[in-house]
């Protein structure tokens, strides 16, 4: 039985977390929950699966929670203090870490740093802190195993070849919702339109970065801390079908693909089954029912982003944090209906041309980086100048 | 330094098993080196290799290849007894069985009993018998390689797997030369349109093969053997650009593929090189180049041989063993011009009718299996009734 945490248990991972528990009741026991601010649905949360403690991240809503679980045995805590604490409980195996942004950083390292088995959702992270990340894995022996389908993917085709002989890997993306509209139409297109992703259905954060293609500017950044591969050997290929979820050429020439159903309940059950394979409910992948697979090569031109991510990758340092924290910030503004979504690009890419870049930073300097991109996307969306 | 021994070096396996040693000079070391009666080439072969000993399977053809290496310090052998002691000479790592049909089965044994990597590109043994192969590996603590493109990566894929949790293997096949040529037109083709596989260049035999779906009712065959998985969780998936080698799906619902150029040179090294990957100087498999890859489902009403293959495979016994002569008998008659290309089935469906199966045969009631179905396609083929 593996006693297991969720880190935002109430977000779309989170919840296709507990459900793949709720399939495998004799493998998984539920031992802490936590959320940011969806009280209701936590407490419910608490009560199916009675965990040693749960955890609210907003501060604001720790008495809400306390009164809706009146009674409870269940520990309740609550803020960031609150969550990291949860992360770094005792007798637990796994932390899955399926709390969106920045936010997750502080709990995964608390994680890493008691040797846990970390399931990893949260792709800001790895983008802000990878190389921290993995250091400090290094030092505490522990295992991060991604669940983002297309890592999962990657770390799936690695299995059996001690991930030796990489020659590329290769990174597929669906082309995201916007992939067949021409760029020149993307001013006139509605938020509905924009959030309309063909392929995944997923929180509205990532909806957006699909749509600018950021999504997979991140998973390059992702992909060269998981598994030590510099930028250049990491190609984007576009895969509209998103049957193969990802792919590793090696040296000899040999290509392997992980191919699957979009559905996420997939690489979350496999970072928390592994080494072995579990049974599951869900449909098979009819290959001859899809009748075909089509390859395109990415348009940086279109969605510059993906030139961002490159970049960013190459450069390494706080640029990756950067990258992430200007995209979250313009995203939220988009979201909020107070920032057009083609400026997406353009702010980001002031806010990096803008940064002075430090090498090897500390935690401390990424938060810093992290926060001064943020206070950058505010200024310029209220028209002032950016001060490097 | 690996010392290897390559059965059949003149054929299209063994010439490019070859080609692999040249490129990795380093890493293989030619100690043994068989033909069956092409003595120019294998005297050739011989000066550039210099291996301890060489054998000619004809024995005819042993005095002209005396004659050609008169002098040299390389021990001769003939016979098939001569090419069971290559497979079975001391101070060997591993043995590439590139003998076509039934001939290897000796040699394949030889170097299994003298607990060998077996790189085994020979389909044929594993059909006869299976069942008796494994056991011998086992008690031997022989390993076999798969080498045939479709078996290599159903091993590649099982790879970091333990071979456990199996749903599915999609056995893949391009359809062969006559796959969108309707059945009523096989009468009239000529053997040229019949042998002009779209994918692969090989041997005669395999490409008449490959044009009946025989080829592929043997793989089912052989799967099931090599891996242990009933037949009925091996399914055979008609994919014309040849570009997935096989999959294997998973109890979770993920497939892992194995892709590549057709080229036999990579399932060839990484038979040579396993569990290790060496660079190659091949073409990179370019996905975005094909642009799409597609998937249909067999049509066993036009090509009966592969419901022959289901047949063979989930009665087991001496029946896969007549299935494999049948054809091999057919197919001989059919390059000499002496069967109609459209009696190839037939004539093997009256054979297998005629059949008693023999469950867990010994290798001698194996042999006589294929001797009788041998007798009996001869028979046919000259108007005489079949004697079961």
């Amino acid at each position: 039985m593996k006693r297991i945490v969720v880190l935002g248990s109430t977000g779309s991972i989170g919840l296709n977390t507990l459900n793949v528990v709720r399939e495998h009741p004799e493998e998984f026991q539920v031992v802490g929950l936590s959320a940011w601010d969806n009280a209701e649905r936590l407490c419910e949360q608490v009560r199916e699966f009675k965990p040693r403690a749960a955890a609210i991240g907003r501060e604001g809503s720790s008495l809400k929670l306390k009164g809706l679980l009146d009674g409870s045995p269940t520990r309740l805590l609550a803020g960031e203090e609150g969550v990291v604490e949860l992360a770094s409980m005792d007798g637990v195996d796994q932390v899955i870490v399926a709390i969106t942004g920045a936010a997750a950083l502080k709990p995964a390292l608390g994680a890493i740093r008691e040797g846990r088995i970390v399931g990893l959702a949260n792709k800001e992270t790895l983008v802000m802190a990878g190389e921290l990340m993995m250091e400090e894995a290094r030092k505490h022996q522990a295992k991060i195993l991604p669940i983002d389908s297309e890592h999962s993917a990657i770390f799936q085709c690695l299995e059996g070849n001690s991930g030796q002989g990489i020659r590329r890997i290769l990174l597929t993306t669906s082309g995201g919702p916007l992939k067949d509209i021409p760029a020149e139409r993307f001013g006139s297109l509605s938020k509905t339109q924009i959030m309309d992703h063909p392929r995944w259905k997923m929180g509205p954060k990532i909806t957006v970065d699909s749509a600018t293609m950021m999504n997979k500017a991140l998973e390059i950044i992702e992909a060269r801390s998981l598994f030590g591969v510099p930028s250049e050997k990491i190609e984007v290929v576009v895969h509209p079908e998103a049957v193969v979820h990802s792919m590793v050429e090696f040296v000899d020439g040999s290509v392997m693909a992980q191919l699957g159903i979009t559905d996420m309940r997939l690489p979350i059950q496999y970072a928390m089954s592994y080494p072995r394979r579990l049974s599951s409910s869900l449909p098979a992948l009819d290959l001859v029912a899809f009748g075909r697979l089509t390859f395109e090569p990415p348009n940086p031109a279109k969605f510059p982003c993906l030139t961002f991510g490159v970049e960013a990758a190459r450069a390494g340092g706080t640029l990756p944090a950067v990258l992430n924290a200007a995209n979250e910030a313009a995203v939220a503004a988009f979201l909020k209906d107070s920032l057009p979504f083609t400026q997406i690009p353009s702010l980001i890419e002031r806010v990096l041309g803008a940064h002075r870049n430090t090498a090897h930073p500390t935690l401390a300097q990424i938060l810093e980086a992290d926060a001064w991109a943020h206070e950058q996307v505010t200024e310029l969306r209220h028209g002032k100048e950016v001060a490097g």
